[in-house]
C-alpha cells in the first residue's frame, strides 16, 4: 500500500469532480474455479485499489458526496475462520491505513443504498465486468442484469479516467519494477528457448518467475511459434529450429502494477536472412514510433506512422507497391498489422479497459474508428506527460486473411498477391516496450531493456 | 481427451439413471480478472468434462432423456476471431471426438428449454458455483438467482456422484501422473527450502513446475511457516532456521486430474528433538490410517482412529491424559486436529465438492455431523474399490483456539492446559498422500513417494 495521504488526496479530487450523489465501488470477490472454495488467485478491482489500497475480497466502498461520508462495508472474520485462515488485522486497522475511518458490516449497505435511492440521489457505479458485479447491482439497486450493464455513470467514468491516466511518481516506481521483472522473464525466454522444447514448458518457467517475485503475471503469457496469431493462448507446440518464437509476457508487482513486453527470437538462436530482414522492418518501426512519442502528438498519428514504416519495409520484398501514405490511408497495413500500436498501461495491462476504450483512449470530439484494424487501436488521442503506453508494432502473415483479401483482389493497386503468397507461412513478429511520456518527450520504462537488435539477441542466445 | 467410447458409455449410464426430463450441463465461461478480456486460466466444469471431454469455454450440453437426444450448444468462431485466436477445429469436429453429433448455435437453446419447460418436462441441473451459472439459470429457466441456487436436481446429483466416485482405469493413470508431478514439486520444495528465502519464492518455483508439465496447480499452494493455519494463503514470510515449513501443493494434469500432497520439513534441514517427536506422532498416524484403508471400512472410523493416535502421541508430552477413545468421543482431538482426515479426489481436488458434501461423502442414512471438527470431515461413508481419497492427518497448535478452550477450562479431564501452554507456539505439521481403494485394500498413488520419514527428509535435504 502507498502512504495514507495518497489515497486521501485521490478521494478528495474525485469528490471535487463528481459533485453529487453516491459513488459505489464494488470490490472484487474470490472467484471459484471448479468449485466455490477452490479459487483463482484473488485480483482486486484496480479502481477500488486506486482509491482505497485495500487488497482483500468482499469489500464495498461508498462515497456519499453530498454528505461527505466515506464508508467501507465489509465483515471481520470469526473465530471459526481464524482456525482456517489465521489471525488477520481487523478491517478497521486496514481501512485506517487508507484514511478510511467509517467501517460498517455489509448487511447495512442495502439499507443505505435504498434510503439514498428513495431520496432521489444518483448512485454512480463503474461498468460491471464480472458476473458478481451484475448480481450485486441487481440486488442492491433493484435493477435487471441488462440495466446493470447498461447504466454505469459516465460522469464517474470520466472522473476516474481523468485521474488514473496520469501516473504519479509512486506509480512510475512500481511500473519500473514490473518492467524489470518482465525484462528478466524475457531474458530467461531467450536463454531457455531451443529446438525440442514445448512452448508450455518455457511459459511455465516465466510464469514461475513472476510468482517468485512476489506478484503474478499481468496477463496470460503468449508464447508461440505461431506469432501471426495475435492472442494465441494454446502452448502445446514443440519449438523447432528455423521457427521464430514470439513471447508476449509481463509481470504484475505485489501492488498490482503491470509490465508488458514482447520479443521475437529464432528458436535455434540464429535468424535466417529472411527473418533478419523482416525483423529489422519491425524493429525500425518500433524505434521510429518510440521516437515519435511526446506530449501533444496524436497516438493515432504514431499508429499511422507505424503502418507506413511497415509497408515501406515490405516494398523491399516486392509485396507492397505505390505510395505508402496513400496505402495506409486505404488501410492496406491492416493486412499485416491488424492490431493497435499500443495502449495505456498501469494497474491494468490495458489500463482502464473496463471503463470503455472511447473514454480512455479517445475524446468527446475524437471518436474511435470502428473499421477493421483501427477498431483494435485502443488509444488515439494526444499524448500527455504522465501517460504510460506500450509501443508494439508487428508484422503478421495470417494465411486465412491473405486468402480472403486475395480472393477479392482487394487493394491490388498496393498489394502484389503473387509475391505475398511466398511469405504466407512466415508467421509473425512483434516487438514491444513500455513508455512513459515525460514533459519533454518520453522514457523507456525499466532499468534495463531486454536484448532487441538482431545482434543483441543472437549474442545473448549464444551465451 | 479419452477415447470416444468412454464418454458415450458414461452418457448411456447417466441416461439410465436419470430416467426422464432434460439434463442441462453448464460448461464454464472464461473469467475476467481485472477486466473482461484479461482472463484467468480457463477451467472447464469437471462434470461437463466427465461427460463430454470438451475443454472449451461457452458451451452448454443438453441431454433430452425422453427423446434420447444429446445436443451441444455453442458457436464457431468468425474470421475476425481467427485473426486473434488462430484457426481452430470446428465445434462439430471436437464434438464428434466425444461421440456428440448434434451441434447447434447457442441462440437455439432458449427456445428448446422453453418448449420443454412448457410441456412440463423437468430440467435437471447441478448446483451452480459460479455467478455466471446463476445468471444463465436466471435467464434460461426464468427463475430468480435465489431459486437457481436452491433448486438443483438431487436425482442428477446422486446419479453423477454414483459414477464419478468410482475411478476408471484411464482416470487412475491420470491421477498417478498428477501425483508424480506433485511429488517432484515436493522434492523441489525440500531441495530449495532454506533460511532466508521467502515462502512466496519457493511457492512460485513449485507453481512454475506444475505449469511446465503442461497443466496447472490443482489448488492454490499452501506454503508456510505457520502450518497451524490450515488454509493460509499469505506467503510473505521469510523462512527462518528452527521453523517448520509446511507445503500443501498438487498439480493438475492437462486432462484435469488432481494430485494433493503435503509435507512438513525443518527450514534448515534438521529437525529439533521436539519437532522430531511431534512429527513422528503425525507420521505414525498417517501410516496407521493409510493401513486402515480398505473396502467396507467407514472413513469416519479411520478419522476417529487418527484422532486417537494423535492424542495417544500427545500423552507422551503430558498434554493429554485419560483414555484416548473416550477423549475422541468427547471431541478432544479437535483442539489439535480441526479438519478432516481426508476427502475424495479426482478431477476436483475435493472431488465433486460443488455437488454437496452430504451426497459425496455420506449416505441417505448417514448424515454429516455438524459439530466443530467433524463438520470439516468431507467423507464419512464406507470406502469402496475405485474410490481415491487423501489421507492427511495433522497436529495444529492454534494459540487463539487454545486460549478459547483454556478460558472455559474445556474438557480439562483430558487436557493439561499448563503443559499445553508450553507448546502454544509450536505451529503445525501435516503429512498427506493420495490413496486408491482396491478390491483387497489400497495403493498409495504415484510411482514414487516423496521423502516422508525424519531420516529420509533430513538426508534428502542434506544432498
Amino acid at each position: 500500500m502507498f502512504a495514507k495521504e495518497i489515497y486521501e488526496s485521490r478521494r478528495a479530487i474525485l469528490k471535487s469532480k463528481v459533485q453529487s450523489g453516491l459513488i459505489l465501488f464494488l470490490g472484487n470477490e474470490e472467484a471459484g474455479m471448479n468449485f466455490k472454495n477452490n479459487t483463482y488467485t484473488f485480483r482486486q478491482d484496480s479502481t477500488f485499489l486506486y482509491y482505497t489500497g485495500l487488497d482483500k475480497a468482499s469489500l464495498t466502498f461508498l462515497i456519499d458526496v453530498d454528505n461527505n461520508q466515506e464508508i467501507l462495508f465489509g465483515d471481520n472474520i470469526s473465530i471459526d475462520d481464524i482456525v482456517w485462515f489465521g489471525p488477520t488485522p481487523k478491517l478497521e486497522e486496514d481501512a485506517a491505513k487508507a484514511g478510511i475511518i467509517d467501517v460498517r458490516p455489509t448487511k447495512d449497505l442495502q439499507n443505505y443504498l435504498d434510503k439514498a435511492s428513495n431520496s432521489g440521489n444518483t448512485i454512480h457505479y463503474l461498468p460491471p465486468y464480472r458476473d458478481e458485479h451484475i448480481l450485486k447491482l441487481q440486488q442492491w439497486l433493484h435493477i435487471s442484469p441488462k440495466e446493470a450493464a447498461a447504466k454505469p455513470s459516465v460522469e464517474l467514468i470520466k472522473a476516474v479516467v481523468s485521474m488514473r491516466s496520469y501516473k504519479q511518481p509512486e506509480e512510475i516506481v512500481e511500473i519500473d519494477k514490473a518492467v524489470d521483472i518482465s525484462t528478466e522473464m524475457h531474458e530467461t525466454f531467450m536463454k531457455l528457448t531451443k529446438p525440442g522444447l514445448m512452448e508450455s514448458y518455457v511459459a511455465g518457467k516465466l510464469h514461475g518467475m513472476a510468482l517468485c517475485a512476489g506478484g503474478d503475471l499481468s496477463y496470460p503469457i503468449i508464447l508461440t511459434v505461431n506469432g501471426e496469431t495475435l492472442h494465441i493462448h494454446a502452448r502445446h507446440h514443440e519449438m523447432k529450429a528455423g521457427q521464430l518464437a514470439l513471447c508476449d509476457a509481463g509481470a504484475e508487482t505485489p501492488l498490482h502494477y503491470a509490465g508488458d513486453l514482447t520479443r521475437t527470437v529464432p528458436v535455434n538462436g540464429k535468424f535466417t536472412s529472411l527473418q533478419k530482414d523482416m525483423y529489422n522492418i519491425v524493429l525500425d518501426t518500433q524505434l521510429k514510433t518510440i521516437e515519435a512519442c511526446k506530449p501533444g502528438t496524436l497516438f493515432k498519428d504514431i499508429h499511422a506512422l507505424a503502418g507506413e514504416t511497415l509497408l515501406e519495409g515490405l516494398k523491399g520484398f516486392g509485396i507492397i507497391k505505390g505510395d505508402v501514405k496513400e496505402a495506409v490511408a486505404n488501410d492496406v497495413h491492416t493486412l499485416f498489422f491488424q492490431c493497435g500500436l499500443g495502449h495505456m498501461m498501469g494497474m491494468d495491462v490495458h489500463d482502464m479497459e473496463n471503463l470503455g476504450e472511447q473514454y480512455v483512449g479517445y475524446t468527446d470530439t475524437m471518436k474511435k474508428i470502428m473499421t477493421f484494424g483501427w477498431k483494435s487501436l485502443r488509444l488515439g488521442k494526444a499524448l500527455e506527460p504522465g501517460f504510460v503506453v506500450t509501443i508494439e508494432p508487428g508484422l503478421y502473415f495470417i494465411p486465412s486473411l491473405i486468402d480472403e483479401w486475395k480472393a477479392e483482389n482487394k487493394l491490388s493497386q498496393f498489394v502484389d498477391y503473387n509475391e505475398l503468397d511466398k511469405f504466407r507461412d512466415f508467421s509473425g513478429i512483434r516487438i514491444e516496450d513500455d513508455i512513459l511520456i515525460t514533459e519533454t518527450g518520453h522514457r523507456i520504462l525499466g532499468n534495463t531493456i531486454a536484448p532487441k537488435s538482431v545482434e543483441e539477441i543472437e549474442s545473448f542466445m549464444a551465451n
